[in-house]
């Protein structure tokens, strides 16, 4: 066996990572916003990386992109226009565009993500960007939401996590939260990922109180779902001013897949969806910490 | 900050590994049977360690010993005398005792990880070594189920995973599991760990298919659970004449709960219970795989 | 401070290895005949690391490319046209031209690996490839010996190294320098890197004696110089019809310098040379090793 | 090949670092002055770690004891009475003893860096602890020199480098050195290990300017050997109101080898001696640097 000499390595504290052996480097820039790096992994395949952090894999990513998507899609009766914030590799529009949507638009900062990502992991996208219904917008989704304008049934957040140094962080606060609320049309919600219900447990927390001061009390709520190459359950959290996606049966979802055409789901399904929702006392028990929310002027962070 | 100088590195894969790094080295010594090391690391606390790979954590061990134990005890109406094999640093058998049982023998091969368990991570134990009703025996598990002898209700195997080169893979054939069914009172379960449903599916499935030719079709099953130091969802595999955990509903297990006075539960729950039988589609449909069986002449191994 | 994410990892030995911080990643390809990656690391600055092993860094080159080039250089009389096999980032041919050559023919086997350097190292060729006496062939350095046709007065090898699985192990045989022999004027040398004299020792002593085979008896010799980024001392070997570049004097060297117009060394001069001849017992003593010589049916190869 | 899990990484910057795959774990403790560590390493053997810094390894040790120790003892025409800094581990006291000392008196600060390397590590005092001329002292040698009283002909300091947060940076100061000084006889001589004159060349630089402002002009020098687990060249520095051991020539030194019956020398010798003192150009145009020099107010640190 020869020894892999170049290694990405994501830590999720100072002591302890995760070391991925990579087999190729494909892209790797500095752009305005951030680093982007595209791997060739050993055991993940091709994996996108922005700022140290594994976004996506080819091999895993089906976990994480149909889990942020599709409770909430399925809990809404007619999801016809949705926004995605972020999302820049193109794995939730496409989960998105599997519900019958009428128009789906995408706001990424950095159109060397969304580039980068069409060209080495087309895998991801599997062609969602050349969908009819897909919009593609370059810019700042904090700002897009901040001017309003549009309306949604639902909004997706699939952005990089509020690292301390990183641009992420005024995409979790109140302020911003509230602005989206108001590009819902009636009904609607919003769902974001939300750190990890295990390294980040705290920040997690916070995501939730801070979505939920804006929806209001039984308005917000929470789930998780294991995700390989994050290495940790990882955490959604969800306001809505419609139906709640953890009230939802079996039944129900079964029914709404059926009716949307839905097949192939890899991971997430009516069965598992329950699983979901579950979770741990830890993790309950934590929700309500100090109490505080995210604002812009204090912004909730991850550990590192 | 101050650099980490020492690091347990756990490969899942030759190009896959989870870094941990040391505060200190508590102890450290190969046996007659596989190198123990006991960490104390900075992000999981104290660690125990064979043979490079992690066994239990302080700060995690619940996830996978609440997981191991409760689900099959708690479908057995009465769990009296039970066997654990391996176990050494006693969180099996602390979580066994719980259950009103008259005896738990455990069969741990190593006399040095039971005492340097209790020496150096006694949380993990607390105190069930000094259990009357627990009985500890230093010698072959494999030996002591092959002479047969005493009877048990619940078998259960908590031994290091079935490595190539590691002494393991003895205690996953259907030999192995022929006889241990052997020494099982009238309706009685055996539960083994089964390595990881991503990692090493391919194992956790053989395991799974060599319990079932022991047990017959229909009284065999696997369930899972997330195990943050594992860096993955864990497999466990059962084998039972008796009723079948996965069919135990919300209230039963409530009720059993109550009824032997279990409380504290940290993961593990009537709740969570339904979730850990929940395999993804990926796991489900790998179950049949080749179809092959684990033998005395062709065991299973993990990948690393 | 932030923890770095990627990391390339030289190993000496599969159980030691040298860890380098990347900043940026510049270039990354796999090519014909090799991987070529050009790392902007936090330590050594701009890096080029072929197949996994640093070639030179912009803050060490200088170590390597002078100790390389100018012991045998300057104990030629006069030489006026030199050979480079290999080389292809650029730094032997810039330290070559110091020497008033007449013609310098650069052979390199990876077109790749010349452009790369240039467009992303070009502190390493600081212009040499412009100079109109460099002739730049790419091709098979071992096909431009067996060939034959012109002559030269020093041939320099500046190849990697002779890696099991590698193509550089056929540039390091008694067939080869034979044939190189041949193709010197009368009075030439020949020298090549040797790998290390620490860690691999006993490839630097067969290298040698291979040499010594086809040139004779007192008519080789090795040396060796600290090359930061290779952890180690680094060995030459050298085979010479002329002067012995052990035997030059402290006077005779300082003459040659000043008579070249030669300023501005680095790490190398007349008061370093005798350092780079005298090598540690441990060496000499390994010289003679089991007495093989390398050959095309029977190659030397690193341990690594 | 079974892949290393234990790994001991040693940071010579944040981003550049060398890793030690560890066979065993033989000896860990913190103790109240640092953290000890002896591992039995795949590469390098049983390694004396203190605070994450190799401090001799059974394979290299030489390298630096020798340079250490013989360049001083040889130049000085009797050393009868040696004192030793540090050099809990014996390498040092062992070299010292060879050269017909009346005594030899070690003070180390912690007895179980003492202890711990008779036990594990033998080789390195090879008996030296048990010789009659041997006085070994527990204590501060900063205040056993502070306190004066005795007086010798040789100091050797083999103390760990002058990190920001460890003990040893106390050990490198003007005012310590002048005390160090007045325990000199007539004609006496103090070295010191000066970290490396690569990747800490201003450390080492000044260093140099303390000792000589303590001895004055022309009465101090450097010199550096490689070695091999420091993965550098690495510096002593001496200040002398005897013989300056730069200026001893070949026939000066094998006569006081052969004089005093010293045989078997590995590294260092008669040969090696000027190569020592042969420093680089950039080494040489570091050493007066910003002129200052380190004192117990303002002390010198490596960079980590």
């Amino acid at each position: 066996m020869s020894l892999g000499w170049k290694w990405f390595t994501e830590y999720q504290t100072p002591y302890s990572a995760h070391m991925h052996g990579i087999r190729e480097i494909l892209y790797s820039e500095k752009t305005d916003f951030q680093h982007i790096d595209v791997f060739d992994t050993y055991e993940y395949g091709r994996m996108l990386v922005l700022d140290g952090k594994v976004q996506s894999t080819v091999k895993d990513e089906y976990f994480y992109h149909e889990s942020l998507v599709h409770p909430v899609m399925l809990a809404h009766p007619e999801p016809r226009r949705v926004l995605i914030i972020g999302g820049g590799e193109g794995g939730t529009l496409r989960e998105v565009l599997r519900h019958g949507v009428k128009k789906a638009v995408m706001v990424d900062i950095d159109r060397k993500v969304v580039e980068s990502s069409k060209k080495y992991i087309p895998e991801l996208s599997a062609g969602a960007f050349d969908d009819g219904r897909a919009e593609v917008i370059i810019g700042d989704g904090r700002e897009y939401v901040r001017r309003g304008g549009e309306r949604f049934d639902v909004i997706i957040m699939d952005v990089t996590d509020p690292l301390e140094e990183g641009p992420g962080q005024l995409l979790y606060t109140e302020e911003f939260y509230a602005a989206a609320r108001n590009m819902l049309h009636k009904g609607g919600t919003i769902v974001t990922q939300a750190t990890s219900t295990y390294y980040s447990v705290d920040c997690f927390a916070k995501i939730f109180r801070t979505v939920r001061k804006v929806f209001g009390e039984g308005r917000a709520g929470g789930y998780h779902t294991f995700v390989p190459a994050y290495d940790s359950m990882w955490g959604f959290i969800y306001g809505t001013d419609g139906a709640d996606p953890k009230d939802m049966s079996r039944d129900q979802l079964e029914a709404a897949v059926k009716d949307r055409g839905i097949t192939g789901l890899r991971y997430y399904g009516p069965d598992m969806h329950a699983c979901l929702f579950t979770l741990p006392k830890e993790v309950t028990d934590s929700l309500e910490g100090d109490g505080s929310v995210a604002t812009d002027a204090r912004p909730t962070f991850m550990p590192i």
